[in-house]
């Protein structure tokens, strides 16, 4: 943590230890918190490990020291027990509204008053999960992109009755863990990133079940232009400079009403049995020999590269 | 060029000397093509002149000699005349299909017997463009990703009547000039990555619209996520890595159905007066202070250090 942060999150309970989870702790460890992992299967504790040492050098690549990462974590299966000195919660559970419900209920009612709620949900709001807490307010989203400990980004969606203060809080814990938090303002199925991710793969699906391009040229042709583009500057400021001198004005008197013309004619695609099968295909012919651990060490490597060249690896936790 | 490609693309003449043209002049220039550019206008040759002179250094960046630039560079207003010795002609003309027949007419009636015939539209398809041609099969289309002198991608697509032969004259020629060229199978409105774009941006300008996130938020959030994710492996990579150790197969059966419910819940908005006075001011106060010639600079410049990093720079030419 920063200094100036580090009291305030010292102590951060993880609930679900599954592969968000993992990463989570993994990275709050790495800024010298003491963290604490709950979850009721047997085999979290070796998984964790496990799944830490895999992480250790993605964090060292990172600038992170990861000598001692094991020394202030502790498991505490019990959740009442395990949230009882926490000054953050950061809960991975199931999707699920009831499991959530309930998870949610326990800590409440065990967790110090002080302390931090946020889920990292992807698919369910904040104001639906706390329907069940006597102070809605102090919960939030806050939905990282897989992997928490390297990519960037978290998406912070404050619910109906959800606070400033945790507004503030939760932008301040994920800043002190060198991350990039985005306060949505509005709760949308989805959230962001995700939406986004989903309304360019439509296209994507659709150009290849249309035998366009194949899965493999299609993924060469994102990573030869629009993935780099978007690397180094978003959709909106691309736009703006692809306008030339005339800028975004120009963008939206000239370009915007073929674009609106082009919306009509992109794909709705199903993920129906004959599209699963030739995606599925593909996607062995093109993946399948590569084992995935290889493939995503060297995609890890390759971002880990590209976020140095651009001067964006978060700084050295100050410990 | 290659010393393999560099006898057959000798002689390239470029027509039409606006933002495009002129990068294609300047990328021809630095692997020791002749290059004649013919473009009617009167103020061309001090346009292109200024334009070679701020683009030098890009080229420079990316390992390019431009010390010499300009030597085999000629102007020939004639159209005729600018092909008359032509290996390759890439047109950059306005993009209505009544110019394109009177342009590619002339360009057939007076260019030698093996050149190849390429276009950079991004509108019109290589099968309406040739239909004015008594050898349709020489005509294709090679669409960069703005800039080209930087960006890798080429789309190639052949029209309807294209041949084989033309499709390997074209991947050799751009592949010959360092470029990542793509060959569709099909040909579709707005090819692959512009379509891929407008369903991204559909998405963005509805959030924007809807007061999900702000330009800049968006933006922000881009380029902390996705933009670096898809740098460095393309959707289909990224979402068999996402599925963990079940890969492509995991995403299939567990996320596509919940995929495929969030395309119900994406936006379809227009550009009608509001929402362009929307994302104008919110363009304004986000992008307004900064000179875009300093904006587009600071962009490249970003994007050559990622592709330094990622190991992408094309080789030097050989000359």
């Amino acid at each position: 943590m920063n200094t100036a942060n580090a009291e305030s999150f010292r102590n951060v309970t993880i609930v679900g230890a599954g592969v968000i989870g993992m990463s989570w702790a993994a990275l709050c460890l790495a800024h010298g918190s003491e963290v604490t992992i709950s979850d009721p299967a047997p085999t979290t504790e070796s998984q964790v490990r496990a799944g830490l040492a895999d992480i250790a050098p993605t964090l060292e690549e990172l600038g992170m020291r990861t000598d001692d990462l094991t020394a202030r974590l502790r498991f505490e299966a019990d959740l009442a027990a395990a949230v009882a000195h926490a000054d953050v919660v950061q809960e991975n559970g199931p999707e699920r509204l009831e499991i959530k419900h309930r998870m949610w209920a326990t800590i409440e009612g065990n967790a110090p008053a002080h302390a931090l709620f946020a889920t990292s949900t992807s698919g369910l709001p904040a104001s639906e999960i706390a329907t069940v807490l006597k102070q809605p307010e102090r919960l939030i989203v806050g939905h990282p992109f897989n992997p928490p400990h390297l990519v960037p980004l978290v998406e912070i969606v404050p619910g109906r009755l959800t606070s400033e203060e945790t507004v503030e809080q939760a932008r301040a814990f994920y800043s002190a863990l060198g991350k990039k938090p985005q306060v949505l303002h509005k709760e949308v199925p989805g959230f962001v990133a995700n939406r986004l991710q989903a309304a360019f793969f439509r296209e994507c699906v659709h150009l290849v079940a249309e035998g366009v391009v194949t899965e493999q040229e299609l993924d060469e042709l994102v990573t030869s232009s629009i993935g780099p583009r978007w690397a180094v500057a978003g959709p909106f400021q691309s736009f703006h400079l692809g306008g030339g001198s005339g800028g975004f004005a120009h963008f939206l008197s000239h370009l915007a009403p073929a674009m609106e013309q082009s919306w009509k004619f992109l794909g709705s695609p199903t993920f129906d049995e004959a599209t699963v099968k030739l995606l599925s295909e593909q996607a062995e012919a093109y993946l399948g020999d590569r084992p995935i651990e290889e493939l995503a060490t060297q995609r890890d490597q390759a971002q880990i590269a590209l976020m140095r060249a651009l001067g964006e690896l978060p700084p050295a936790p100050a410990r």
